[in-house]
């Protein structure tokens, strides 16, 4: 195994719930909690694992709402304290990795930060460090850096990378492409020419940079965020963050880095990518959990949970049993039945999008205890 | 309201679990003790509050299993005690109610027995009697007599009866056909040309006889069946009733009475049928379930549960909540969704009729807990 990169330091962002896999994910069980995989662990475990080896388990660091401390440190036994940044409330992914970078430049000012999802599947976990390694190099070298799954379907479920055909010229890096620009989530048969022409890579929401090169694009669009970032990074490590913390972090806005680095960065010509070539899955809703779980095979019935007592005849489509109840499905294709205690979700893979519907529906109506 | 028919005795078999109602139905929760309709009584109890102005409620004698006696007791406070027959293990319809109709004979040699199903739905409660005191008359002049439900749709779930074109001149009765024959469940063209012909009435499984006829008849098929009925019928009301029944019932020969009394006696043209204008349904599958439930109304939702939390988007069929749960479904049609709290069944309605083959894989791979 290669050696971890000394200048380099991974952010786990754990934030989101995951509501599109509710009633599996819930406020106080997000997603990332969760083994959606079969492995036994966590996918934030299996996040932890999979950088440990490029950064060394001293320097991950994980960005997580205070309500979840207690759940990451245990999935998380190796994690020290001074990795472990809280949110008091949720500020989406500028704040998160933007904090992050700012508390690691101050206490190492040439650092390379990479932000990866802490719910995501990854298959080849060497495939993903190899291009890590690579996104580094071209970080070094001042490029914002993305990684973009090479895609192996017309998915119409995941943003794309549009990369620039001519590599550019990265020293200690195989391929890196500039990106040309960012697109939305395609329909089928736009995401059909992505396919064909080859230039298009899946958003993996990976982000690899020198941290003063990501602030420096914060501060290029959103100079307010960056300056409540700074504030909030000067006072970390001293006995005022506390208050810093109640001041600052409430009036902080709201956004995604996409919109504050990614695309702009872009646009500027200041973004690279690095082409991946391993298994990857933002297991976005249960339609993407039931083809992971069963392989891609069509016909097949897949099942979660320890346990599971199912009795299927002439069914196929994802099982999650997570109560101990005995599950009987008879004639029923391309079903999603999620089976929890205190809730149950029966809906087909071509509806699994609009679960995030059914969490909206009982947050306005008061039914709030399930969620 | 009319008065008691004098010479009448209703007979309540309430012996079937109802697999294909699983998992609502159990063995110890059969579809008899449930309420199917939302009407807050059990369909045991719907039977008996229909039978007992015809019969008055000392003269309705219920069959079940020794199992079921506190709970056909807890929904009949009414019911005297030598008017329940406990059987000590299933033996089908011929023992039932050729035993209840033995004892009652015995008692009151000229007695009008009729056995009507404890677990089956009619709308029209005055027609549904109106139709019995017909057939009283018709058994009063020696036939073996049903009810058949007029179609009212091209039905495959029912067994039909083939009437005879021309009346009978029965003395108090307004409309009785011979019956031709019994035939099974028909595919849909046979059931469509069913509904055309006119003479083909639905069976529902009512029988109204003199005791002694019915008990004739049992005698010409299957003689040895009837003389263990009758030996226990002598020591029924003695004190040696349970060394007789430890005895005999064990040996009874299992058989439905559709064999040893119906089928027979149409053919020997000595069985009459009074054609019943009046709602009926068996509620055999969650199918019919779904329509009583929704009133036939297509892509409408029936729910059953008191305190049902449901939530449901785009979708039809039938929710059976049975537990305390959040129910939610998206998009998804025709559906049947039995929430209990220790078993799960989710299948649509056309595939109703195989819930039965769920139970028997139950039993057979060693998980009766949940039947």
């Amino acid at each position: 195994m290669a050696d971890a990169l000394e200048d380099f330091y991974a952010i786990i962002p754990a934030g989101g719930i995951g509501s599109r896999l509710w009633p599996l994910s819930r406020a106080d069980a997000p997603k990332f909690l969760h083994d959606l995989t079969g492995s036994g662990t966590s996918l934030l475990r299996q996040t932890w694992d999979r950088l440990a080896p490029l950064a060394g388990d001293q320097r991950i660091m994980v960005v997580t709402g205070r309500a979840h401390r207690a759940a990451v440190e245990a999935q998380l036994p190796g994690v020290a304290d001074h990795n472990v940044v809280l949110e008091s409330e949720p500020k989406d992914s500028t704040a998160a990795i933007g904090l992050a970078a700012a508390i690691l430049r101050r206490r190492e000012p040439d650092v390379v930060i990479g932000s990866f999802a802490a719910d995501h599947v990854i298959g080849d976990a060497r495939g993903f460090r190899r291009s890590v390694r690579d996104a580094v190099a071209a970080a070094r070298a001042g490029y914002v850096t993305t990684i973009g799954i090479t895609p192996t379907e017309p998915a119409i479920g995941f943003g794309y990378i549009h990369a620039d055909g001519a590599a550019l010229d990265v020293e200690g890096a195989s391929t890196v492409h500039a990106v040309k620009s960012f697109v939305e989530k395609p329909d089928l048969d736009t995401a059909r020419r992505y396919l064909d022409d080859g230039s298009y890579l899946w958003n993996a929401g990976m982000f690899i940079a020198r941290a003063d090169v990501l602030l420096a694009e914060i501060g290029r669009t959103k100079p307010e965020l960056l300056a409540g970032i700074e504030e909030l990074a000067a006072a970390w490590d001293t006995s005022s963050r506390g208050a810093v913390v109640d001041a600052i972090w409430p009036g902080l806005e709201k956004i995604a880095i996409d919109y504050t680095v990614a695309e702009p960065a872009a646009a500027a010509g200041r973004m690279a990518v690095v082409p991946g070539d391993f298994d990857w899955d933002d297991v976005g809703d249960f339609a993407s959990l039931a083809k992971l779980q069963s392989g891609g095979r069509a016909n097949n019935l897949a099942v979660l949970g320890d346990g599971a007592r199912i009795l299927a005849d002439s069914s196929s489509g994802i099982v999650v049993a997570h109560s101990q109840r005995l599950i009987s499905l008879i004639g029923v294709e391309d079903i999603v039945v999620v089976d929890t205690p205190d809730a149950l979700l029966v809906t087909t893979s071509a509806n699994a999008q609009r679960v995030k519907g059914v969490v909206d529906a009982l947050k306005v109506s008061g039914r709030g205890d399930v969620l």
